[in-house]
């Protein structure tokens, strides 16, 4: 039934889908992994990578960008799309800071991100972007803000969030771990609860990250390899720990 | 037969539907339900909103917005199609002010969101808009307005009316409980009769609902969780009764 | 055979047929009945309309408007589409004010709204108006007009004439009851035949009407509820007679 | 074969054959027939019309109309396409006369049309105009001009031509019968050739007719219904006198 | 395979060919014949008419038209597309004078004709021009040229040419009957010349034919009708004659 | 699989391939036969032609063209397609010099028929140019240069090169036969080898040539028939006595 | 499934996939190889090149081209549409220049073609670029950097990459045999290091190659035939001396 309602323009199925959005999701879908999380004091945002290669710049291919320098965003799906509403979204902010002396909001920077998403979904002979977003900033009151946009244009705002190729088991995760206490963990637990959400929802035993941490009025920092690779280790541990723990009492 | 007259534009089949718009009436009646009451002098709007997650910001995924400071507006459908609707709205109401000097009347704003929705059922190319919306408030003079307006760009004024997955059940609810008592219920009375309205379309006995109330001159009041869930579990006993009531003369 | 000429585009049938155009007259077809006359001195108009609702302001569905304060408009087809052209047609009847210094007359504001209904039957990618009009009024002598427009721009000027589901009968029974006798109506007269009309058209014994007068250099007067249900009233006595006169002969 | 190349935008067919143009030449074919006449000092249209309705403003109805003070058209085929093709003829004939300071001729404002005519059938997504026009009136010589133009936007000049429904017949009628003496008939012959030549391409023994008279530096005169119908009475008691005669021989 | 590739817009069939070209080209072979000649000081065009008729005004048909005062044009295919074409070479033609003071070339306004051909076989959802041209005139230093368009845009030179119906048949004739006279024919001889390539194309015994000749500084001229039929008359007599002296050696 | 691929827009098929830019390319493999040969001091162009005709101005169909004085140009493919992109061509080289004061090089006017032609291969709704072009000139320093370029908007610089309909034989012969000599040949060799090319390629044993030379600072110098005729005659003579020479020692 | 998802425009298909995009990188896949390296003090760019052709301009087929004096690219794909990309980054570079008086960085004309890209995958009725680039050049402060893009728009940056026909293999290569020491690698290494990289994917015993070298503050230069040759023939050497390694060991 489904296929004669999805080509040339996004118009809708009979049952009220809007099909090439929908195939845009998909696209997220299949993207690798992204996470963000937003307590007091930070923004935390990490992100699967290619694997690695000797040949390979890793700053080029990072997944994580600043739209002005108080916003951060991490994305899952088609790259190329992200740099285009990167880009645009970086000429709005210094736009805006021109135009009425101040940084935009985190929120107005997702609104308008969000917009043009919709935008493409309502145009004739457009696609949609393929495109999850995950934008983390501080407003100018130093409020800590964590949004997130899907290809419909629709967004939320989020204590932590997940998108891409495990987005829905490493959400999971996140509720059940870290729901209550997100607000007011350390930087270093929270860079901890990241990686270990983005663990989650992979199969690799070393998987490949980025993880970046912001703070109000403080330059972007990314984690270092070796911070990584250390909690990555001590993860580890503690999940044979927890697995031995509970095939004790499955022995009884 | 209809499936040749549904495509690519918004055109007629030959018995004279635009499919593409009913469609879209499909897209709002997936949407989770909206209700929206007038009484002599204020406004109560309610909606149901997805299942709780500690990690996510309630207040950003309501869908309860304000189009200027006197007019409030709840919907049914695609929530990125809302967005867009309502920011364009506040930028007619604002630029409306700046020219007349004096606030928009809820008539105007209404049509104005109408006349954008019946364009995109006759423009080259593009989709109708999936939402149906609730728009209440005041104009200059104190008096409250409640309307409601439908993909088509149809529109009508309500005392009461709701809209999305349970729409026909809860306004014939509404119909048959309040019909004639809706103008002079006091606000209490009106919160009630909105939260029950709502449940009387869902089941789920703990549903999760946003009820905001607009008085004249006045912000808006979303009502408290405590006092939603007072109500709830008030609701929940007189439908037990009745129940029993109903039940004793049937044994007879 | 027809199914092949009437999409995307309006174009011909092999057989000289625009048959997006026939489907558009296929929505009006569906529409409530609309009824106008015209006598000497004033304009009556007459709709159907949805059955009652005490939550619904029924002066919000009306389907009399005013182009000008001296041109009254009804229809049948669909609302939205009527509430685009009356706006269009509002705002080139102040217009037409500000730079002539003088009100249309009905055939000019007719013309335009035709002309407005014949471009979208030749323009690319866009639908013809559901709509079929009813346009009544005053030009500057005091003489008053009924005119009739189509989906296809087609108009004409009547003594009397209806249009929607109904149209086709009504007329008839117009043509057969009040034919010669228009010109010279009283008020009350005027109204009573535009009320039986409306009759002619529905099988509701208890039709639900909205009626409106319009006076040189008068506002637009709703005949009231009680005066309608009177001559409902007085009308269902009428036709029992009449069926009674005519059974008599039959027994003989 | 043809069922390929007749949609979506005017092409040809394998065999050079424009098909919407041919099938909007079929609406024309579908209209009511047409007259046009031209002697040595008058302009004579005439034009079927529906059948008369005591409700209905003939004059609103009326297929014969002023271009100019100086020139007359009537046609066959969609109403509304003439509609618009004369007010913009109007508009080409009143802004001529303000830039040059002399009225149109009429085969300048004939070019006009069938260009426009023309330009619909090689423009991208529009159809053809449904309409054939009979363009008669005076140079500011007082030479008078009669000119055909077709949906194809082709058009010639001549003394006496007819189109629509019958206008075929009516054509080939007028040539058998007033070929050589159009140029000096006098008024009164003239308009009872274009009655006869109406009643040589219908049925009905009581046609409906419109006819008008156009000559130099006077305004067009409507033949009073009296004259017309003893017109037709004249030329019945003629066709019959004629049969007889024809009758005769054959029994000799 | 062909019916593919002949659709919406221009574009090529997989051996390369442009079928909606091909077709208009079709459209012009449909076409009534015409033929150009060029001598050393005269241009005599020739072009079939359509069966006379008394109340044609045979002018307005005549497919001969002037260009500027100095070039003539005579075409086959569509006379719509022709008086289109014309116009706008004629407002070129003008607009060149102005500028520059000077008639153009007849290699200019040709190739101006041209390229407005080529375009319409390369735009988007336009359909090529269906009409083959000759243009003969004399350029400033009274050098006569005679060029021919296709509906490709393809343009060439000839001492004598002939499109349309009888098209190649005649240039056949032409060739065989007057290659390389042409140049210093008498007007006489060449006027004669045409008519009876004309009739080389055509089984009409009296051919209804339009010659006219120009020459340098001078108005164009319409053969008369006597000259005509005189030429018709002789060359039929020189046929008979042809055809006996033939036979008389097949007797043999 | 590839009837999908190639249609409405100029597209990939799924194993990358641009269908309609390989569809005009066999447009140009239709075409007659071009050449071009670079010598150090010369530029040789020559064609095939149509067979003669003694009505037809050979010089009108000629596919030898200046787009400056100089740059010479010929082509395979489209005739209408080339005297655009010709006419643009020179267009662009006479604004080049008002703006620059010196002519274009010969790659500059090839980029800027290069790039038009990509750029029809990737605009919505246009056919790409069905032309193979060869480009031959004069640098201000007196150096020659010789360029092709291809429907895809593909060019490259050539001592010698050829294209149409035995473009690839005959490009084969010139790398057999000259590719090592070109640059020191004298002009009377170049003809002489352009016209062996040409004849390389046909099966005509009288074939119809246009060759033409251009040197630095000298207008173009069509070669002379008489000569040609030569150059045939002996090419045919010792073509014989190569096919001899090679029967003889066949024999032994 | 995939058949319906990939005409007309660039949309996505049910799993996600632009396919049109994918398309399009076939044709990157079926171009000549290309090969990038970054050292510390210079970029090294070489291309498999058509087989030579005495008559052929080795020069203008040269897939090595500057966007500004310090920026060098190569590419595999469509010539076509690599000369319209790089004609517009000269002209972004060159505006950039005068506009800020600096170079770009390498980073900038990489973004501003990865944009070009990207929006030729999102735009109504455009293919995408059938284009992999490799941008190599010195930023400003005498940094080497290398991009690639692809025809959706993305980008990276490597030390060494690889693309077109033989790209994964030849990248492979890379990998293994450079990964670490890239940086550190002197000029002659590092071009031999391409040359071996190139002969990789090929199966030609003798492979038609251009490299180039670019260092900072100096022009291009092209390695010489002959240093080339000497590269071929030693890495063929070591290539048996590896093979006969590697053998002797399975003989054992």
């Amino acid at each position: 039934m489904s296929d004669r309602y999805d080509r040339a323009v996004t118009i809708y199925s009979p049952d009220g889908h809007l099909l090439q959005v929908e195939y845009a999701q998909e696209a997220v879908r299949r993207g690798s992994t992204a996470v963000g999380l937003r307590t007091n004091d930070c923004i935390v945002v990490g992100v699967e990578k290619r694997s690695s290669n000797p040949l390979f710049d890793e700053r080029s291919m990072r997944k994580i960008s600043m739209l002005d320098n108080h916003v951060v965003m991490t994305f899952a799906g088609l790259t190329a799309d992200a740099r285009v509403l990167i880009s645009r979204a970086q000429a709005e902010a210094q736009s805006y800071r021109l135009n009425f002396e101040r940084p935009v909001t985190v929120e107005y920077i997702t609104r308008f991100i969000a917009q043009m998403k919709q935008n493409y979904t309502q145009s004739n002979g457009r696609r949609p972007f393929g495109l999850s977003c995950l934008m983390g900033g501080f407003d100018g009151d130093g409020k800590p803000h964590l949004y997130q946009t899907e290809p419909s244009g629709i967004y939320y705002e989020w204590t932590g969030s997940s998108t891409g190729r495990a987005g829905t088991t490493a959400r999971e995760y996140m509720e059940k771990h870290a729901g209550d206490t997100v607000d007011s963990m350390d930087e270093q637990t929270a860079v901890k609860h990241v990686v270990r959400t983005l663990m989650s929802g992979t199969e690799q035993s070393e998987p490949q990250l980025d993880v970046a941490v912001l703070r109000f009025n403080q330059p972007l920092r990314m984690v270092e390899r070796q911070a990584l690779d250390d909690h990555i280790r001590a993860i580890r541990g503690e999940i044979e720990a927890e697995v031995k723990t509970r095939l004790v009492p499955n022995k009884l």
